[in-house]
């Protein structure tokens, strides 16, 4: 960007862009109306702040109070059989902290010591055994990155656009860091019977979500995690250990997990019959739906972030994911689905985990019909909600990964809408 | 791992290992003395836990509310212009919550609203610009995972051995994926002169903590962020806006970033003659001393977080780094260096990012002199202690990155030692 000629460089990005927050033309000192922030001595810069005594634990500042998990009142009967959303409109990156990480219980997140911790895996094997957390610290442990999405996030958009806002339409999906131990460790040491092609998973809370799981998977990636994001995992994601089920859906990933048995068969339980499974019109139930199908969603501009500034650079931001592996690609369009530009992504896609897309673009100020669609490495293509609608029907809960649309208005307010 | 001969695997990791909590031969469940959190139903199993609106900000469980930052009282005359310590030892994988990432001010830790962020650009520029927080969210954004650490950190062993836990020796660092916008955009849209060799920046902050960072450097890889882990920073760590300086000492990083100087000269500020300088023995000071030399420690067991089992499978593990590059790989001693063997690096280093080894190994239940050394993609590999001071003499008090000695006792507790 250097011009040679000059011995200067120069962007000039935001210039003739529209004013900002300081009623300057983009980023430029004014000298003719001066900035008081700039040209004042401000308390900030001529007192003491906070020790470093203020919080052994940092929390976010009280201007952020507003980026929190959030539920929806109408949604369920109560909370304790309930689900509350990331704000994934106010994140950027991959990474989401735990303090912000969805949650979702089927009886309440439970209090569970360390101390009081106990794993058993039994059924089809040499020997049954009974881990305790002090036990699983001993064995080799694996880091890996990986997105853990509910089944039924997106859910209540099958029948037309419903819940404002990013945080509601895909909040229910998180990504961290784990640690733990791969669960092929601990079924080998208990010596599994290989004629035992599946294991049921249950959790130690009331409901216990009870799952079966494919032998095949369970030797494959599954973790036994006790950290995420370096920390203890919190009380309401399984601490003191949880299940992780790389790419497939979040109600197998079984918090404050307590047994793991193997067996010949699946058990057919209540959260893979008459739950977590998709009716389609036809009154037939698809099951065994484990993976999450490619999706994406622009985080930015949504309903809760809208455009606070007027035409010129825009950045234009959103987050993909696949159950299938890496995300490949993600596109943008502005108008609909009628054209598409191809985002740029932060980092090459990793398997099972976000990816951040940007579409670094110049808005022209006019309404747009804002939509993203992913690739994975697969091949496979995120569907529009009309191409989803014609195989699955409109009874389905679960496993909604159509394109999502925001209206954009001149003024840069959002919403959801529906295109045809 | 399976038997042909039985159909049946068995690895039998922990089989004869010593007991642990619940006093079976490790992991084995037991029909003759029966674990009551077993057989019994638990409290836990047989009623409701906590709704989903129980915290809209997921805190830590409270038994894990020592897994905090400390400083050292004695360390530093007040807690204004001290420093705090990232609890290393208890954390795994490689991210550092922003909750216990450690702090360093000079004059406190500033509130400083978005709506009243400014950043200057000026000195040798074709246009000095001022950019509100709302500007720099319009230019195109990068994601990337850095470690920062402190010059500081593991400054007390100059001398010997002085503090008792990995977290006061060596936990001056956090690691965080950043979003923010590259320096080189802002320098480029401002049009700076090619003849400027330095950049001079300096914070909002009474401090300001000025200091001067090579052209090269900023155009290269310097990051002006906003988000650290998905979130906006912590009020502690710039909110909201702080400067990225990969591989370099942290003091460059400079928090509640204001202004950013073109300059062909250095300032030779306060923080970069009389402070961040390292006095040799001849009296002669080390100055430009930014990079942070290739390091590691041994995070687990260390005194803070000592063997609770007996002999047999156990888990060393410990965090590598450096500011050169990406670690390449790193050893484990257990007696003091004499004899070394290589670690698992959970996924290939990567550039000025923490890496998590681990070295799964057998423990005999005799002392260990606990020790580990990291080597980086130049080739470098981390001194001993005695090496260092024979270059450096005893003046210094940053830039220590010596190997750590733990003494691990035959009961499992360790402590900071020094070997010869």
């Amino acid at each position: 960007m250097t011009d040679n000629t000059t011995g200067k460089s120069r962007r000039a990005f935001l210039k003739g862009a529209a004013m900002t927050g300081v009623g300057l033309a983009a980023g430029q000192a004014n000298a003719a109306s001066p900035d008081p922030l700039i040209t004042e001595v401000q308390p900030w810069a001529s007192g003491l702040g906070d020790g470093v005594d203020a919080a052994p634990y940092g929390m976010p500042i009280e201007y952020e109070d507003d980026v929190v998990r959030r539920n929806v009142e109408w949604l369920t009967a109560d909370t304790i059989s309930s689900i509350n959303f990331t704000p994934i409109h106010a994140l950027d990156g991959t990474i989401t902290p735990q303090g912000c990480a969805f949650e979702r219980h089927h009886s309440g997140a439970i209090e569970l010591k360390k101390e009081d911790y106990r794993l058993m895996i039994n059924g089809m094997v040499d020997q049954p055994l009974v881990f305790t957390y002090a036990d699983l610290e001993r064995f080799p442990r694996e880091n890996h990155v990986y997105f853990c999405e509910c089944a039924a996030n997106t859910g209540m958009e099958w029948a037309g656009a419903q819940l404002n806002g990013a945080q509601f339409t895909h909040g229910m999906i998180h990504n961290m860091e784990y640690t733990g131990v791969p669960l092929r460790t601990l079924l080998e040491e208990a010596g599994y019977d290989t004629a035992g092609k599946w294991v049921y998973v249950e959790g130690a809370d009331a409901s216990s979500n009870g799952r079966s799981i494919p032998m095949e998977k369970a030797l494959d990636d599954v973790l036994v995690a006790f950290k995420a994001n370096g920390e203890a995992l919190r009380k309401e994601h399984g601490y003191p250990v949880r299940l992780v089920v790389p790419g497939w859906e979040g109600n197998m990933w079984v918090k404050w997990i307590r047994r793991i048995e193997v067996a010949n068969a699946p058990v057919e339980s209540r959260e893979e019959t008459s739950k977590y499974t998709d009716v389609l019109a036809n009154g037939v139930a698809r099951k065994w739906t484990w993976e999450m199908d490619a999706k994406s969603v622009v985080t930015s501009p949504s309903p809760q972030a809208p455009i606070s500034h007027g035409k010129g650079p825009l950045v234009i931001s959103g987050l993909a994911w696949s159950g299938r592996g890496a995300i490949k690609r993600v596109d943008v369009s502005v108008d609909g689905g009628k054209t598409w530009q191809t985002a740029r992504l932060a980092k090459p896609g990793e398997k099972m985990a976000l990816t951040r897309f940007y579409l670094d673009t110049e808005w022209n100020g006019e309404e747009m019909l804002l939509q993203s669609r992913a690739m994975d490495e697969t091949g496979y293509v995120q569907p529009t909600k009309a191409q989803l609608r014609e195989v699955r029907g409109l009874n389905s809960i679960y496993h909604n990964n159509c394109i999502q649309t925001w209206l954009v208005r001149a003024n840069g307010e959002a919403e959801n809408v529906e295109v045809s």
